[in-house]
């Protein structure tokens, strides 16, 4: 059984090496005469991204392991072929059209856990969300404070601030996908860390909002004044309350219509509209698109529990999936792609991102005790919350454009390339652990109900 | 039953109108403040493409016309509104990430045509295609060369060349759409179109080139030399034949490897990373990346008939229909957005168009004339390969780019504006007048055949 899956590898490893250094020519010199806009560099790129991730998830799922991250893996091991002298992987990290696709991904992923949870019974564990949530966000904003103020203290204070946002992130895609991949979507556990993880995206990127904004107006030498802060806090609010209200007044109307309509795709085509319509919303607001595309399969699979929807509940999962399958994986690639492992080897990131790791970890443990209800896997809880994923990424790139004068005057970036790089290790090492981490704590869990389990499903 | 869909058209129509507005000022200042990479214009304009084609096709499929046809009028609709003062769309038109997504959705689609043709057949219309691919570069191209000669003799003898090389380019993208709508792709006059637009494609991309060389040659003073015409028609011949033979020997090992991977969607995978690698291949040698995409499809559809892929042949179509529902109709929509309707006022440019139109017309009747076998509906032939969709337009771009030196010494665009206006109304022209004439066509021989159809089908 295991020759095929080798040979399989090895043509397409070769594929891959022969290719990389085409890749890398023709970024350079043939975007002149090329008769068609789409950079050919593309093409290849998300062939090969697509075909490295099945490899790479197919030899962790054999070990038993969640394919997302054998697909992170496959993304590490191309973004450091430099190491091996191969710059073939470097275009793919910077091209616009391969990150465009894979926020795309990331958009639907959010969409299908938002289809797969149901905002009813999101609403029973509410509090245990809402307690997780703020108890996930004040805990590491704290802990990332001290730890920056203890080890790095010629920083300015807002960088210390910064560096605290930064941890306050939940990257809820990883964390869904393991759920997803171990069939365990529907517990209390995941419901609690998805519902949690979206106010805690909301107030993460509140805080994020609050503190660029204070930075902005220390380097023109203002302050931020309390009226934008709660503008900011009012329309976050506003924005998950108004989806919910709008989209179960509007949206049940709109698929009966277009139910009607004889062309085919119609469902798909307006649930991914739908979808890209929230995810611009909540963009527009200010916070991340992932959070409106979540908002969007919430309110779609409301709308599935309608009489007259029943038949397509399946048709829209059904046909989302060969979406998702395209597009997911570019997105978990590209988180691999740009994970340099030659960071690994300075030591004062290392010591920095260690420390950030231990206070990100622990800050999210904290979050556990926010749970209120009785017989939940509070430990799973805590480390589901852990991933800082894409928007810890996204904080730390945002925290290096922001400029702030320095004690000479000069203009710097809050955070600089050191602690740049020390904040992207935390990223990836909260990352990483997470799925072998909440594996074990579901595994053990799992080992302990599978027989009561075995007898309800009998 | 025509009252929910005029409902929900107005839900749409109002949503646009008062989305456009943000759109335009989404553009212009907010993305430094985004905390996403990804301009939330494309959320909402893929979302607006996507509802509006929709719309589109239903409206045209209702008045029994072909759906893409509503799906341009849809991006034509959407792209004049700055007529009416809202410049909502305008962003649409120029947006990257809306280009690179129109452009894999074109090259999804011809992969799946491409799936749907059978090189076995392929090959017995052979003699027909490729006289008529021959024929349908030639005639159009000394047409054109000589109505632009006459019409504006005091452009370069070269300008004179490109816009005959204009119009040598079928683009098979709309016929095969046609032909797909009315489920007539397995006709032999729908075999012999593609098959002759495939060979037209390369033919007319290999004039392209020769022109082009000739051009920058003349630009710097040089001739091209026949050794460099040579090498571009053989890169474009090994290229198909290579890829036929290539793909023969590698895919059904890969694709019975790949049958034996235990993840979900290996073979939707494997098959959009095939086409991928095909188009970027194509691209490479300087060919349009759809003639890669659907050399893809004919090889992969010969892997399905080997006994072990007959349960997946159907598998793999109905896996890719969402992929190609989603984005599929950006292009045709970016298609349509892109038509000025202010350009058709102009009388000196209208005089030109039409001219261009006539000859770009009976130019692709003569090569009906290429027809060898019996039988066959010589006027569907000619009329399916009229529209120049976007091959025509990405001809006329690279014309407009191309620097030539003038009398003057001073340096000017071989394609001036003006003409550029003109070849783009030809190219509208023909691919608007195609779904009706081909569905006039084929309807007429229908009613001929259509008792004996009936017949052998029951």
């Amino acid at each position: 059984m295991k020759r095929p899956a080798f040979g399989f590898i090895a043509v397409v490893a070769t594929v891959f090496f022969v290719f990389t250094g085409h890749v890398s020519a023709a970024d350079q010199g043939a975007t002149g005469t090329q008769p068609h806009g789409l950079d050919p560099a593309v093409l290849i790129g998300v062939a090969l991204m697509l075909v490295m991730a099945k490899l790479g998830g197919e030899l962790f799922e054999r070990a038993h392991q969640p394919a997302v991250l054998g697909e992170l893996f496959a993304g590490i091991l191309m973004g450091n072929l430099v190491i091996l002298g191969s710059n073939g992987a470097e275009p793919l990290k910077t091209n616009e059209t391969i990150a465009a696709l894979a926020e795309l991904g990331v958009i639907i992923l959010l969409f299908e856990v938002g289809l797969e949870s149901d905002l009813k019974e999101m609403v029973e564990v509410g509090w245990s969300s809402l307690l997780v949530a703020v108890l996930g966000v004040i805990a590491p904003f704290f802990l990332g404070w001290g730890v920056s103020a203890l080890l790095i203290p010629d920083e300015p204070r807002l960088a210390h601030i910064f560096i605290g946002a930064t941890l306050c992130a939940t990257s809820v895609g990883i964390t869904a996908r393991v759920f997803k991949d171990l069939g365990k979507l529907a517990t209390r556990e995941a419901r609690i860390i998805l519902g949690a993880a979206v106010i805690d995206d909301v107030l993460g990127l509140l805080i994020l909002a609050v503190v660029a904004g204070a930075i902005r107006a220390a380097a023109t030498g203002g302050v931020l004044s309390m009226f934008d802060v709660g503008l900011i806090a009012l329309k976050s609010l506003a924005f998950l309350v108004g989806a919910i209200v709008i989209g179960q007044l509007l949206l049940p109307r709109m698929l009966r219509g277009a139910g009607r309509l004889e062309t085919r795709g119609v469902l798909l085509t307006l649930a991914i509209s739908c979808c890209l319509v929230m995810a611009w919303a909540a963009a527009k607001l200010g916070l991340a698109p992932i959070v409106g595309a979540f908002a969007a399969g919430l309110i779609l699979d409301e709308v599935h529990y309608k009489p007259s929807g029943g038949r397509k509940e399946r048709d829209l999962h059904d046909l989302l999936q060969p979406v998702s399958t395209v597009l997911v994986p570019i997105f978990f690639v590209l988180m691999g792609l740009k994970v340099d492992l030659r960071l690994f080897t300075r030591v004062d990131i290392l010591g920095l991102a260690f420390a950030l790791t231990v206070a990100a970890i622990i800050g999210k443990q904290i979050c556990a005790l926010g749970v209120v209800e009785r017989g939940i896997n509070r430990l799973a809880v805590g480390l589901g919350m852990i991933p800082r994923g894409e928007v810890g990424l996204i904080f730390a790139g945002i925290g290096a454009t922001l400029m702030l004068p320095s004690a000479s005057g000069a203009s710097q970036p809050v955070i600089s390339s050191a602690i740049f790089g020390a904040v992207v290790i935390m990223v990836i090492i909260t990352t990483l652990i997470t799925p072998i981490a909440l594996k074990w704590s579901l595994g053990r869990r799992h080992s302990a109900v599978a027989a009561g389990d075995r007898k309800r499903e009998g």
